[in-house]
């Protein structure tokens, strides 16, 4: 069965985002995958880049350079347990599924910290192993998120601009850079200004997606995608 | 005297980043602005938009929805300490200037997470009263930072592609958003690959550019500036 890693940034289980986990969960299980979930404000995951994530000594202990330490902590295997945990289960993961409200045109800095503190180099990248030869390549991810703005607002010419405008950094600049394909986003635009129908057909949507994702091909992650 | 808040996030005042904030402060200081500095590591600035930010009651206690929580919250002086003083060093700030070393391709989960919790509907914006007419009108940002990747790497064509393509979600999904007219962004390619006297000019060059930065126009925050 293959093996998927949930990452999932909300604070309230009856929340949309906490359905469209829920149904993720189900229905990935059912097809027989083993899927595990990183529910990062449940754990309080910690998202500030510090000293804390380096047990022991530091490699340079007169100048403090997190990217440097946590590279050197990682191939002495010197990080800190929540962080060791986290790599394992991105580790065994053919699977990232990203799943958050959008906050500010990115991902909320609960998740942007799990970015920061596990996809350290070494473990995730080690140049010139980047992009299309980076250390998780063979693995896929999917950013699935809600929107406060509209469908209109985020369209081309829109007044927030093209939605894939905001998936770069995100998909490209830490997905691609560490070798993962990715496939198309799943979004659901403004469910706080919908019925109760309209969001129930948004969870429907969401189930159905899921029973053919193995099926999809990733994007061509590269500048035409987003900005053409 | 004018007024400036930096936001600043670097764990190491020795960093570059740590001697670009300073550089700011005594130029700034100079002039006879009034500066003021977040200094976001050292404030253990909490990042995790959570229950925590609401004193007292919950306005829903059935269903959390961080985004109305605050909202009221605020309307009702019932936000945490920790933000409603942000919040009062932001509106007394003519100018905001953003320090940090970009962490895939956006900055660090400390300083997201001052986004995410400062900016508060209410306060920063309340719709309609977004973009042009964002609640923080009349102010200017900046956004000064660090890569890790060379000018190269960050041209267009390039293999992150155009560094303008990533100032987008952080200069106009959230500065532009709540009004904030942006100034173009001063950014240090690479200082870990240059020579301690290259690392020298970039500072040369920040002081150099704060002594005329008053008479900058703002850029021209739409997406022809990003993506033309």
């Amino acid at each position: 069965g293959r093996k998927v890693l949930i990452v999932y940034a909300h604070q309230e289980p009856k929340s949309l985002n906490g359905s469209l986990k829920s149904i993720a969960v189900e229905e990935l299980s059912k097809q027989g995958c083993n899927v595990t979930v990183s529910d990062l404000y449940a754990m309080q995951f910690e998202p500030r880049a510090t000293r804390n994530d380096i047990v022991g000594c530091l490699h340079n202990s007169e100048e403090f350079n997190y990217g440097v330490e946590t590279w050197e902590a990682y191939k002495r295997g010197g990080l800190s347990r929540d962080l060791v945990e986290e790599q394992k289960k991105v580790q065994e993961a053919d699977l990232l599924i990203f799943q958050f409200p959008l906050y500010w045109f990115s991902m909320p800095a609960i998740m942007k910290g799990w970015m920061d503190r596990v996809l350290v180099q070494g473990f995730a990248h080690e140049f010139p192993n980047c992009y299309d030869s980076g250390l998780l390549k063979d693995k896929l991810a999917l950013f699935s998120f809600t929107t406060g703005g509209s469908r209109e607002m985020y369209a081309k010419g829109g007044i927030s601009g093209d939605i894939r405008y905001l998936l770069w950094p995100m998909q490209h600049g830490i997905m691609h850079f560490c070798g993962v394909k990715v496939l198309a986003p799943h979004i659901c635009f403004a469910p706080e200004y919908v019925s109760e129908e309209k969001r129930k057909e948004m969870l429907t949507a969401w189930a159905q997606r899921l029973k053919t994702l193995w099926n999809e091909e990733p994007i061509n992650c590269s500048p035409e995608w987003y900005f053409k």
